[in-house]
């Protein structure tokens, strides 16, 4: 599994704009070839502040993410919330062993 | 999902041992009432940071891990590998919608 783990952090009072805007990106990243999981996550201890859990099956699926229109989409959307920019760290997915 | 992101710090050297001791805790994890996903991950720029990546249907399947012979043998095992003390945070997986 190729796996970003994408640090969100959005402004106050927009927490549920968030969240209504990355469900699409969610219902048709997980149709996309090769995804495995697209989580998206609240911190319990602070609401301003998600995670988005992208694996794919390689590097090259999840780079095809990023060319997707509800991508797209999403981006432009949500820019304008944010409180700090996104951060995205890439992981080696070692198990479960999924090719 | 009830989901705790666990990073993992381990001494230089020490990287194979603690693929190799994870294992069985995953094995054995995925086995769970109520778990939905005990992923384990590599940092790509700095292969001494892992992630267990510990979703549950609710707090009290996740707690239950935590008395369990795998997790216990695994906790056990590891510890004069970390570098640090592990941080574990909570999320509230919002999606998928999962109960």
């Amino acid at each position: 599994m190729y796996v970003t783990v994408v640090y969100v952090h959005v402004r106050e009072g927009h927490e549920e704009d968030f969240i209504k805007a990355s469900k699409p990106n969610h219902e048709n990243s997980i149709k996309e070839e090769g995804n495995l999981r697209f989580d998206i996550l609240q911190m319990a201890d602070d609401p301003t502040k998600f995670i988005l859990y992208e694996a794919y099956t390689d590097k090259e699926a999840s780079a095809r993410h990023k060319s997707t229109p509800h991508y797209l989409t999403w981006r432009e959307t949500i820019a304008d919330w944010m409180a700090e920019p996104r951060k995205g760290v890439v992981y080696d997915g070692l198990l479960p062993t999924i090719e």
